[in-house]
């Protein structure tokens, strides 16, 4: 193999990581490097070419991505068999200046999984939008969301989630920060300026509320999800709860425990803000209803979000408002611009119609709870008495319990450099353990027991 | 508690577990099984309802995680306390409910001209998307914008309007009001809080920035644009200006009067905000070059978007910032989440590097030139003496004088009854006159001049 040399790139456009994975797919492809022989090891490909080792870790995952080479445990990487048919004519004489293909070469450095979306069917109810539904294009969206999607939720929260609801208290926004910002007015123009909120919960919610003027109260949670005896009484204020699957503890909310909070609202005037977020994506038993189908006082606000069980690059989220709120916001949406996609609202509408949706779901279902078992497994195999599995049973996600001394930041890091998503809990555990959340969603099923052996053996060095 | 009896389901759609846990949450909210009560062990039920154990297991599983009853070590399975408030009501059957195209018939209640887009082409590009760069879905769009689309800003506005700029100055957008947030929080970082804005101008953006505590100063605006020597000196501000096409008075800004505002910026640390809004549709003679070209000092900021070019329901605006502006942005870009359809964004990208959005351009040159041709004709057809038009050289609209006592709302009323779009200018004229924007673009051009005759005959009455 050829010395890598990194380009003369002035305005640095192209990443180095990029640009060694280019050199060493075009020495595959000329033939330089042969089908079978072994490639330089990261460390000593690091020291050769100067560059980092996670730059040269990155390169190597995005060719085993694109399977020009391939891993084998304990032994190095190697080139694959590659057909001849795919050797690439010479570049041609491109000018000096960048190329739109340098453009698309994005990558946010982590592993993704092509079989957790069919983007063809996607695609399908996409090209009926261009050309059944293209006079609804000729105008700007709803402030509120497309109605025809709006519909779409209602019909099927109804029956996935036991939620009740008519598409004028649904409001669609991009994604969680629009929709707080909205839900915050809301509020405000309620009288409502304190939010409690679960403690160890999710942050950056919290952090909206925080950033717009709100009081926040941390309310801690046990097994039974929040504790309700600990909320304020005789004042008016709004809590933010995740019932079905409490982050990270995943503790699920029993049935009392929802009709006493339901009571709590009654009582002090107050409103439950329920985070439904990955609730579908359960693998063991059905679903937990959810509180909003439950509340027969028009004290709680559903908020839910298509970026788990649709791609991640879609920023649909939704609320659902009790009718009282819904008319407060019809009060003021004109200070607004809807920011979501009108094309994609209505795509999203027609892949639910088609029942699209509810196959992927099932789909989901089915290999996410596979990648959990195989998560766990491999936790359990490479990992015992330094790793401990907690929240293993929904979601895309799972809680690991590091017993070592290397921070938050180093653990996730290591896991990065693997193309894994890690971050901190923001837990409290003991001094010798670490609180990890361990995303394994996007990592295809026949990695998992590979790279996880390669995760512990990193985090135990 | 009544024996359990497995549904005639005959498309066996609901399992025998949830049938199952039905039963005995039925019995329980029903008060057949009383608080504190024994449930069957596996093995009886099992044996007695003719079910697997698994099945049971499941079952009692699903109640567990609900919290409908209580598992109690080597004693058993118990009725939780649940308040009594919880009887759900019986299902409804729903009735001949409402169907998606009830949803999907909306309309804002304006004329539309489906002429004024190829739909098509966007769908060609749209469903490259999904075939050839569906990888790039499968994580979050950069929040500062897809990098293939910033590149083809710069190549576009590069030969378009001598705009300089590498991708790395530009920032995506899901329209201005998002835009206009960031730059407010440049601003402010900057330690620039006053505003100074063109009068008359365009008043939400002046909004956006009142509503975020900073001070306006409205400056008048003369023949050549804004005037210059009323500009604040030896302090640092921003100030606003359309000079390709004044709002409302369409006063284009001669190159003398630019190298002055360039002048001022530079003098006083200052900052120039050019919104170049429709500045692609001029149809007499060549587009005045921006005036970011012509800046050496890197003191403007420059402001586009597709929503006149491409269609109305796309919601993607653009700023380009200077380099230390940019880095700016760089340090607070993890504050914000990118609400602008990554799809979306990549759409447009192959629009433009397959060289449709130029056509397009072309295409709505010509067939608004005519539609503007059409619409100053009509109204010194019938509206001599009563309705003057000015500002009617480019652009999507033009400004109409009219001669009346009614009131601009009722003016405008008058259009949307016809489907025509028509705001205030806000222009103060003598008080006999109302200033208006007449919007010709969504106006078929076959029914131009037919509607301009209603519309009068309206206004006159």
């Amino acid at each position: 193999m050829k010395p890598f040399v990194p380009g003369k790139d002035k305005e640095k456009i192209t990443p180095l990581y990029i640009q060694l994975y280019r050199h060493i797919k075009n020495e595959i492809l000329t033939g330089n490097l042969a089908v079978g022989e072994k490639l330089p090891s990261l460390r000593s490909l690091s020291s050769e070419s100067g560059l980092s080792i996670t730059t040269s870790t990155q390169a190597y995952n995005q060719l085993l991505t694109e399977g020009y080479i391939l891993s084998r445990p304990q032994s190095g990487y190697y080139v694959a068999e590659i057909p001849t048919s795919s050797v690439i004519p010479e570049e041609s004489s491109k000018g000096p200046g960048p190329e739109f293909r340098d453009y698309t070469f994005d990558s946010d450095g982590y592993l993704h999984d092509p079989e957790s979306f069919d983007f063809q069917k996607w695609k399908k109810c996409s090209s009926r939008v261009f050309t059944e539904y293209e006079d609804l294009l000729l105008f700007e969206s709803d402030v509120q969301g497309e109605a025809a999607l709006r519909f779409e939720i209602c019909k099927y929260l109804y029956s996935s989630r036991g939620v009740t609801a008519s598409p004028g208290q649904v409001v669609i926004g991009a994604g969680t920060q629009q929709l707080t910002s909205h839900l915050a007015r809301i509020l405000t123009l309620m009288g409502i300026d304190l939010i409690c909120t679960e403690d160890p919960g999710y942050t950056p919610i919290q952090n909206i509320f925080r950033d717009m003027g709100f009081g926040i109260a941390k309310i801690p949670v046990g097994e039974r999800g929040i504790m309700i005896e600990k909320l304020p009484v005789n004042i008016s204020t709004a809590v933010y709860v995740s019932p079905a699957n409490q982050f990270p503890t995943g503790s699920v909310m029993p049935i009392g425990s929802r009709y006493n909070l339901l009571n709590w609202a009654k009582e002090n005037g107050s409103i439950i803000l329920e985070d439904d977020y990955d609730s579908e994506l359960r693998y063991f038993g059905k679903p937990v209803p959810a509180l909003q189908g439950l509340d027969e006082n028009n004290s709680t606000v559903y908020l839910g979000s298509f970026s788990s069980t649709l791609f991640p690059a879609i920023k649909i989220s939704y609320m659902i408002l009790p009718p009282h709120m819904a008319e407060i916001f019809s009060s003021i949406k004109d200070d607004y611009t809807q920011t979501c996609s009108k094309a994609e609202q209505l795509t999203l509408a027609l892949f639910m119609e088609d029942g699209y949706y509810y196959t992927n779901i099932r789909k989901l279902r089915s290999l996410y709870s596979q990648k959990l078992e195989a998560t766990v497994q491999a936790f359990e195999k490479y990992g015992r008495d330094f790793v401990e599995a907690t929240n293993t049973k929904s979601g895309i996600n799972i809680t690991l319990d590091v017993r070592t001394k290397k921070s938050e930041n180093l653990l996730c890091q290591d896991g990065k450099d693997l193309g894994i998503h890690i971050k901190p809990t923001q837990m409290k555990v003991d001094k010798e353990k670490r609180s990890l959340s361990f995303y394994f969603n996007q990592i295809p099923l026949d990695r998992i027991d590979f790279l996880i052996k390669n995760l512990v053996e990193m985090w135990k060095k």
